[in-house]
């Protein structure tokens, strides 16, 4: 993250709400947010396939079971496509390595500064 | 079922939640509800290696999940090992041809005929 810009951060989430994104804007914004999906579900997958060739006892089912309700909850949690909270979203996702600063180039520097100020909490 | 005998069968669920288990027939019911249940259960974890080994897309995997919480539920639900409630569910296991009435044989002709008339319904 060291190359967003750490000027022009507004201090509060009333700010956030209230950014207007240009229709390029959106066009960088949703190639990151279904990149990071698409990835974090084909890890999904994988892990699934992984656990369930292991299974050799009851016990092993049900907790695959409750991999995948835990799994399919913070999927849902996380990928919120609204405007405004997305800087939280890129956020949350720049944090966990999902998104990658250089897919979020072409953003303003003013919701960059918001994705990086709060990646960093 | 056809040598399960029609005699003496109980007219009322009071009758079968009233009757009485010796240890011999509580042994031949246990060992015939956890060999139904030691089979279920081996029938969902060879059916979720099956599934899981054929995920190609995410929605695969929610179906997969959704197929454990529904198995999870109807075996919570047909698998209670309460003496008045056993003819019932023996009967539920007779019908699915999860439990054949030689492995019955030996509990008493009035428990025999409950869960033969049960069976039917």
């Amino acid at each position: 993250m060291s190359s967003l810009p750490h000027s022009k951060a507004p201090d509060t989430y009333t700010d956030m709400r209230n950014f207007k994104w240009s229709q390029a804007e959106k066009a960088i914004a949703r190639k990151a947010f279904e990149h990071a999906l698409q990835q974090e579900l084909e890890e999904v997958i994988q892990e699934t396939k992984r656990l369930a060739a292991k299974i050799e006892q009851p016990l092993d089912v049900w907790k695959l079971e409750g991999f995948l309700t835990k799994r399919r909850n913070e999927i849902d949690r996380k990928y919120d496509y609204r405007y405004s909270v997305l800087p939280e979203v890129f956020a949350e996702l720049v944090r966990e390595g999902r998104i990658s600063e250089e897919e979020l180039h072409g953003l303003t520097q003013e919701k960059l500064g918001y994705v990086r100020k709060l990646a960093k909490l």
